[in-house]
């Protein structure tokens, strides 16, 4: 039964307090609503990725043939990209350019920019590439530098995504597209020594050096991809396409003393290295599919979750409050404060936020579930994040060696590699020492 | 001489991408001016949070001589804490409660909203005090609960700052409020051993456990504060009131032994720790107005970038582009794309935007500058979350500790410490082994 003490508790609860308890969840709702938008971006870049990488294939065995061959194919692959830019275009515009106010993330937006700048400019390389006034290495960094700036898209959109359901699809998205992509470059590079007729040593690290980043990227993608479609990646390693690839790869590793081959195999090597590519837009549209899922389910259960604290709170307000329960952190026990040796009261932990919510008794226990359920997401989030931390870290220990030892970014990153296989340690792990030793010698009073 | 392809590359810049640009910008300043809304209202919090301080060792003498010392002294302590309540209030108020859309981040209005509520009880607790009906420790628990509430917020507004510089300026804050907090309960601690007329063996151990936790934030404080403020603190630590509190110290370690000791030094050891605590005010305050001048110059800065970039985005539409600039990514050999190894183009880095800014000679050097800009931005700001990045480790270690071995959390943050100590490493990287192991028995397939 209730004491007076209590009714007057319960008096106590400041209609300013309620009101932010429903911005909070107002306030969580716009997040994830942003969050669906820049997923419906992501997966317009997706498109332009996937017809950019078919369109500099075919430019390239044209520029090649010297424009006698791939006309055809090389148009209709002009046309897709067209088609999947315009869409990308009129999404960017629909999203961020129609509101007084910008809402979006300013890296994402500034990652966007310099990425529709390149896409600004492919009718000049496409002229270029018509005219054949480009060689299929000129046309094919070009191709390369424009990808590489949609895939920042991608990663900035993981980096500032807040949810981590969402977060470890897009690490997941982020790290399939960029072994896609290496594998479009190992396609490129092998092609070019099968046409030049040998390979040389050089020629056989860049191939070794895509082949093993790819499988840093597709582990990467394992670890954070739902079951179904790391089950699709487990399908497309075993498929003929997969065994072709490699035994040609076996084939171009013995060549690496410049044996000569037959240009003829050049052929086969781009046919199986673009079947295996194009399987691999299957992953990447279920990967997508999945997100735009995830996107909807989380804007909708947070309009729920709202309808449900309006409810609950204005049932309180009607309410005598239960005996027994702490009413405020003040008085709850299990709250952190005071520094002593007999508070051993763990928080609780709760399993879903829907299902404890017929649980709350009280206003304060309303408030309490909402903060530790945003106290779990952010730090699932965080855990989500690591891999986008790791990629950060390579990115800038690379960066390190690059500027320190004069060398290529190709080069710096074999040698983290080297140095992570001779101290049987991981890449990101000798990234961190490699980032750590140039800050200590940056800031020698802070170490 | 600008060739006729050069002309036609100018126009083929599309309007929507400058409007991108725009809105990157355009963003940038909207985030900015949240900050600054943000830094408002942590120093409203820092303003509760010290009167609550004084408010709470008010009550403790009150109730400790039986509501006969200190009457007057908790009345005007009650009134500062109750007008710094409704500066907040209102403050949050017209910050969060006024708009239809709230911007606001749902982490830091939920960290809002549970303090609050515990602000909403301050009259029971009040009343309580008055009417003796709780003793000094209780009271004191039910304070340090919602200091520990407040200093949430003050975490939060720091994990979710996007700006290096006051970042580290709110990491410095927040690590000295905690550091502050625990002098605090040092004070009181120390005021019950002395009351007792003993101290026994784990009250000491508290009293150790607390004055280490003052150093470890307050040299999270130095590293991160600018030097006019650790000046500040360094001459607080050679201040005669720190002096006499070392040997008050001292003394108490000696007396682990349950050696009795005249009452009357309570209020020796009371006065002395409350003048070491009020000299900490005058470091808090040199931190926030820091804070407010360095939210004002961004926002202001940023406004001026704007207008920059407006200005000079015009000039270029009507100018020819520059022989020998690259103008888009697609042909920019310092921009990432291929993997290759000739390719020694380390990025360059700005010393700073304004200067640079009058450097760009086209549409895509500008967008190159910006788009760096931002890139160092973020890595700046990694830099400045190191700190908090330890302390969440810090905090998951040890309800890892509390949970697996039923301890609280003043032992397993004691059992961090001594580990620390005995493998002669940092507490963070203790904490960080803790966690590991815990996260690999939970997912040992990701191990």
């Amino acid at each position: 039964m209730p004491t007076d003490t209590q009714t007057a508790h319960a008096d106590n609860l400041s209609d300013a307090t309620k009101r932010f308890l429903l911005a909070a969840k107002h306030a969580e709702i716009n997040v994830l609503e942003q969050l669906s938008s820049n997923c419906r971006i992501v997966i317009a870049v997706k498109n332009v990725v996937h017809a950019l990488q078919k369109e500099r294939g075919a430019s390239n065995i044209y520029l090649a043939s010297k424009g006698t061959r791939f006309v055809e194919q090389r148009d209709t692959h002009i046309a897709h990209a067209k088609d999947a830019e315009s869409i990308l275009r009129s999404q960017l515009k629909s999203l961020f350019l129609t509101q007084d106010r910008v809402n979006a993330n300013p890296r994402l937006l500034s990652s966007i920019t310099l990425a529709l700048q390149g896409i600004d400019y492919l009718p000049v390389l496409r002229e270029k590439v018509s005219g054949l006034s480009l060689s299929a290495l000129e046309s094919t960094r070009a191709y390369c530098r424009l990808v590489a700036g949609l895939l920042t898209v991608i990663f900035e959109a993981a980096d500032i995504a807040s949810d981590p359901t969402i977060t470890r699809t897009l690490v997941a998205l982020f790290n399939f597209m960029q072994g896609k992509e290496y594998a479009g470059q190992e396609r490129a590079w092998g092609a070019i020594g099968f046409a030049e007729t040998h390979f040389d040593k050089r020629l056989c690290e860049k191939l070794c050096t895509l082949q093993q980043a790819q499988l840093h990227h597709f582990s990467v993608f394992q670890e954070f991809a739902a079951a179904k479609q790391t089950a699709l990646l487990d399908k497309l390693n075993d498929s003929p396409a997969a065994h072709d690839i490699n035994q040609l790869r076996k084939m171009i590793a013995q060549l690496a003393d410049g044996s000569p081959i037959a240009p003829e195999i050049s052929e086969v090597w781009f046919d199986v290295a673009t079947r295996r590519i194009d399987a691999m837009q299957e992953i990447e549209n279920t990967l997508t599919e999945g997100l735009i899922n995830e996107a909807r389910h989380k804007v909708t259960n947070a309009q729920n979750e709202m309808k449900n604290h309006q409810r609950l709170i204005s049932s309180f307000s009607d309410e005598y409050v239960p005996e027994g329960s702490p009413l405020t952190l003040l008085f709850d026990p299990s709250m952190p404060g005071l520094v002593e040796d007999h508070d051993a009261h763990p928080h609780p932990t709760l399993d879903g936020q829907t299902e404890t919510l017929s649980a709350h008794r009280s206003f304060y226990d309303l408030l309490r579930g909402q903060a530790q359920y945003i106290e779990d997401m952010t730090r699932e989030l965080e855990e989500a994040k690591r891999a986008i931390t790791e990629h950060k870290l390579i990115d800038r220990a690379k960066l390190i060696l690059m500027q320190q030892f004069k060398i290529s970014e190709h080069e710096a990153y074999r040698r983290l590699q080297k140095q992570a296989m001779n101290e049987n340690t991981t890449l990101p792990s000798i990234a961190n020492k490699v980032v750590e030793i140039a800050q200590k010698a940056a800031s020698p009073r802070k170490g």
